[in-house]
């Protein structure tokens, strides 16, 4: 199974797994300059982004030993919070290695869903090699957020949906990325429709990486970014591969842009985007799209943040 | 037809018209003391409330000639933007009557809608007087904010999609009230559902009238209150006598309680919730609602609020 490659049928095939373990999320609609767009809004699935439907079927996967063992994941917050609910209702011990600077909702939300935590420090230590070290120890199995081929499958079960919903392929999607798990998922489903990434200013090495045909790094140092959920510094081979060999194409946008999204989707879809959540609308109300046909699904991928950060963005933003 | 009193049929003839033209909003789940609560989140309908139901449906009832001479309404938001919705889509002219105080965020998607807009002062003028009057003058229809059959069957499709969503009805459905049309659509909708309406303090004209079996208007001066979707000062018969005949119960709610469940539906399930919007989820997390069984629905009905109100709400309220 190491060898699997994440695929179209894979993706079918975790649909089927998870389905009822997650919410089906309305598709939104918004008129946008004469055209009908959707808006995919994952930021109302349970734990408050789409991290749960990658959780759940990985964690489906496992066998009973592998169960009792637990599981491992190291995540900024998304992440953590899906494996940890996941883990919860599947009765699995869930430890999750998260920055010492995580935000605090995040944080909370985790360790309410019962998960341990162990902190560490973003400029002095790696995480891979904590949760790798946990991992070993406690002969646990290590999740990780997107170099999976079953999270990656499990992420793109949203666009199985959203064909259902629309009743064919929309023929452009455009998703937020930070490891690619989610847009590379989401362009194995669709494979008959365009795919635009987005990403913070200086953080994307996705995009970067579609341009050139091979990956590259996020260049350091990177610049400070509100998108925690995005602060992915390498993407994955698996990940890359999907978004590459699917014409994906990316795009970078700034942090006024996202606190713009941010408030208009507040505005006029009345969904709270997280920073990372909303760098695709951040992309489609920018004019940073290119060309958006009607019927084009925009993602919104999670809706977790703090109350303080919220208010500030959503005062200051002019909007 | 103006005798004709709000049906259960006539509430699913409704669901059939409207099909198509309002969004069917997810129920999101809500681990809840134990129990799974689902949340009907009408704050994602289009023009971001409930009303855009009733108004289609009232909108669709209308003969051509009629359609011609274009409709008034008077609404401090909700019903006003619901109107101008559904009227700019028929092409139908809408002209609405709204209080000087009335929300800037209301006011401003009216106007987007297309509508034209009379202002009136709330403590010197008669809206009704002002919309009866426009009405005669252009022979337009005026479109009653709950005090209508259509309009009450048109909000009470809600009840048949839970009802759909869940597989049947659920044991309780907490709903927000101000003149009755939701919960009164909803008791109609539901006739083995128990119903429970949620008011503020001070303006439970509803919840009082229910307990008293025969209808009493809001004791003067009423509080002040952020809930302005649910200022109504007088129910109407067709209202109070849906939810009279189903045996509904209210509660009312405090202000300090329907800014905790603002800031509970931000942070747990990611949607907007405006005051009124949030008074039966503050009913249920403050303890108010009694016993509520597994499988129980709450309605927060919408999300249309200024942004620096609901900073304030998010970092001020403690949550």
């Amino acid at each position: 199974m190491t060898n699997r490659r994440p695929s179209t049928n894979g993706v079918r095939e975790a649909a089927a797994r998870i389905a009822g373990a997650v919410t089906i999320t309305s598709l939104l609609p918004l008129d946008w300059e004469g055209r009908r767009i959707w808006i995919k809004p994952e930021c109302l699935q349970q734990s408050g982004a789409f991290k749960l439907r990658g959780a759940t079927n990985r964690l489906r996967r496992l066998d009973e030993a592998a169960r009792v063992r637990g599981v491992v994941a190291f995540s900024s917050g998304n992440h953590a919070q899906g494996i940890a609910v996941a883990a919860q209702r599947m009765g699995i011990t869930a430890t999750i290695v998260m920055p010492a600077d995580a935000p605090g909702v995040k944080v909370e939300a985790t360790r309410a869903a019962g998960a341990e935590i162990i902190f560490f420090d973003r400029a002095t230590e790696s995480r891979e090699e904590i949760g790798a070290r946990l991992a070993a120890e406690r002969g646990a199995t290590l999740v990780p957020s997107f170099d999976d081929v079953d999270v990656i499958e499990g992420q793109g079960t949203i666009g199985v949906e959203i064909e259902e919903q629309l009743g064919g392929p929309p023929p452009l999607v455009i998703i937020p990325c930070g490891g690619g798990g989610l847009s590379g998922g989401i362009a194995l489903a669709l494979p008959d429709s365009d795919i635009l990434i987005a990403e913070p200013e200086g953080w994307d090495d996705m995009t970067r990486s579609l341009a050139l045909g091979h990956i590259v790094p996020v260049e350091q140092p990177a610049p400070p970014t509100r998108c925690d959920a995005l602060q992915t510094t390498l993407v994955s081979p698996l990940t890359f591969g999907a978004l590459h060999e699917a014409g994906a194409r990316g795009v970078a946008v700034s942090e006024a842009e996202v606190a713009a999204a941010m408030a208009f989707a507040f505005r006029h879809l009345r969904i709270v985007a997280e920073p990372g959540g909303a760098v695709a609308l951040a992309a489609l109300l920018a004019g940073k799209a290119g060309e958006v046909p009607d019927g084009s699904v925009v993602v919104v991928s999670g809706g977790n943040i703090d109350p303080h950060l919220f208010a500030e963005i959503l005062t200051g933003s002019g909007q």
